[in-house]
């Protein structure tokens, strides 16, 4: 049988419009700094491209900036500026911010001073989502974009970030979302690429596959994939909650992301499920992928009142339009069957 | 009558032996910080590739940080330590160093403290190699790697850094090589990637296509296309001088690159050159690429001690193994052509 990935959060599988759009990208010879043919055709390839990521994401007349990824636009925008955040974001946020705003136990955040505080609008981890206040300074898009409806331009704040690997782009491709003419010194530096924000070469490549799949994203979500996803995710929980009503959902009172389930057991060690599961062929996770490997429990969930034991306890299952209720059920079987054997071990 | 590509310093074709490697790469799913089958795929994959990139570069045992290209990685080893470094380095760098070392007239750089200096080892604009002096801190390897036969550990520097997109590989993926143990601060935070230096989800197809590049590249060095690569580069200076003994070739006293020629006349401007190179079918450049579409003179040749006048009047060309003798006398036909012709209007 083959096996199901199920840890969609983490990254996903490129998707056949942005294979097809790096293999013709492959025939592009020119930098687009360079003024002859080949140059203007990599600079039109690569401004055509952005505009696609800017309508997909809303964000028309926004300033769109590639970088490498997401992390690299949360260090751009972030650094150094020592903004207000919860312990609910992701680290590449957290590394910048001040962890100091209330987190309720539905993972829903408190924001004191929008101008000066970063709040991301999707947990990677639960799937909560937050309902961003106007005037806010930063927001972390990345688990959000591809996934749910989204418009920059209509969310009345400064600056986002996005990253193309979380809605079937290549891994190494992000973008960094500014109101038209923010204000903004380059972290790297040393050409005038990206209107003087980023310097360095672009990623052609990567930067067609990322307009590429960010099209495909939104025609999947106003084809209205997402909600039969959401269907399939909230009969999985029902399914185990029936069947184990000793198990809670993190957030599962607040708005979500459509497939993201956060599952606590009682003290049925997350890493464990994680290992247990790939050897019975499913790809789930423990937290974030980039924490993953760690032992210390979930920030996320701690922050949100679970106790120590609790939060390592946590998986999480993050799914996609690729998976049918067959194989839904196919892990739902396997995950209770060894959940069980834990029990009878366990007492 | 196909156009000819003579701008292999600005960014080069991608080699086939990449591509094969870049769509290999497309299939695997995970995310290599994930702990299940297919994250632990991905890593192995990664590791491979950079075991694959350390060998070429002669750097086995050293440490190699993957970044989004040079330009990033020279941002992470030069920014806020102030070290010392000529005029004629690359934007890049010169965005982060103090640009006080003294350049002769054939391009050559004087170190006075190697632990605080950064220098080249080659020249993008010229060709010029400097003999990069012991314990010297950071040396800009990007246009000599896959170039010429180069072996990070015996140079007898603590750092250096490459770009894939020089050698055949992908846009938007490069190195940082550090001797083994080098301690070095992340500048993108929030994620245990890179041993902790360099925080983001890994671009695994660029990574696959950068080490198949670098593979190849070696390759062709063994095979001694380079040499040829040389013999043709010095036919077209010895053409073009015998016919037009006013020209002058910057640095053609001094070890080069072997494909790179930077071509000064008295008067006739670069920027018209590359233009009408351009609309007679072959792909020049005046500057680096980076630097191109502005209006300011070469820094690289300033610093070499030609004027204004005379560094606004050169274009770079550089060649490949693709461009055989008939290409280049192509090129050298139409080039003397549109000289004579500049000759004739302007006296």
């Amino acid at each position: 049988m083959s096996r199901l990935y199920l840890d969609w959060n983490a990254t996903t599988p490129l998707r056949p419009e942005a294979r097809a759009a790096m293999v013709e990208a492959m025939d592009m010879t020119g930098n687009p700094s360079s003024v002859h043919a080949e140059g203007r055709a990599a600079k039109m390839a690569m401004e055509r491209a952005r505009e696609s990521i800017a309508h997909a994401i809303g964000a028309d007349g926004a300033d769109v900036v590639f970088t490498s990824g997401a992390t690299e636009a949360a260090a751009m925008v972030l650094a150094h500026r020592d903004l207000d955040c919860a312990a609910v974001e992701h680290d590449a946020v957290k590394a910048w911010c001040n962890a100091v705003l209330p987190v309720d136990s539905h993972g829903i955040v408190t924001v004191a001073d929008p101008a000066r505080s970063t709040l991301q609008l999707a947990n990677s981890e639960t799937g909560v989502l937050q309902a961003l206040p106007s005037g806010l300074a930063v927001s972390d898009l990345t688990q959000a974009f591809g996934k749910i409806p989204l418009a920059f331009n209509w969310l009345g704040i400064e600056a986002g970030f996005v990253s193309a690997h979380k809605l079937g782009g290549p891994k190494g491709i992000g973008a960094l979302i500014l109101k038209k003419g923010t204000d903004l010194a380059a972290m790297i530096r040393g050409g005038g690429q990206e209107q003087g924000r980023r310097a360095g070469t672009e990623n052609l490549i990567g930067i067609a596959g990322f307009a590429a799949a960010a099209e495909a994203a939104q025609r999947d979500l106003e084809a209205g994939l997402w909600d039969e996803v959401a269907q399939r995710r909230d009969a999985l929980e029902a399914r185990l909650i029936s069947a184990h009503p000793d198990i809670r959902i993190a957030g599962k009172q607040a708005r979500r992301l459509p497939n993201t389930s956060c599952i606590l057991t009682s003290a049925w060690k997350g890493e464990t499920q994680v290992m247990q599961m790939d050897l019975a062929g499913f790809a789930v996770s423990a937290g974030s992928a980039c924490s993953s490997g760690k032992v210390r429990a979930s920030g996320v969930l701690q922050a949100m009142g679970f106790d120590d034991k609790q939060a390592q306890s946590a998986i999480r299952i993050s799914i996609s339009p690729a998976l049918g209720d067959d194989q839904m059920n196919r892990f739902a079987d396997a995950w209770e069957t060894a959940y069980s054997r834990w029990r009878d071990r366990n007492g």
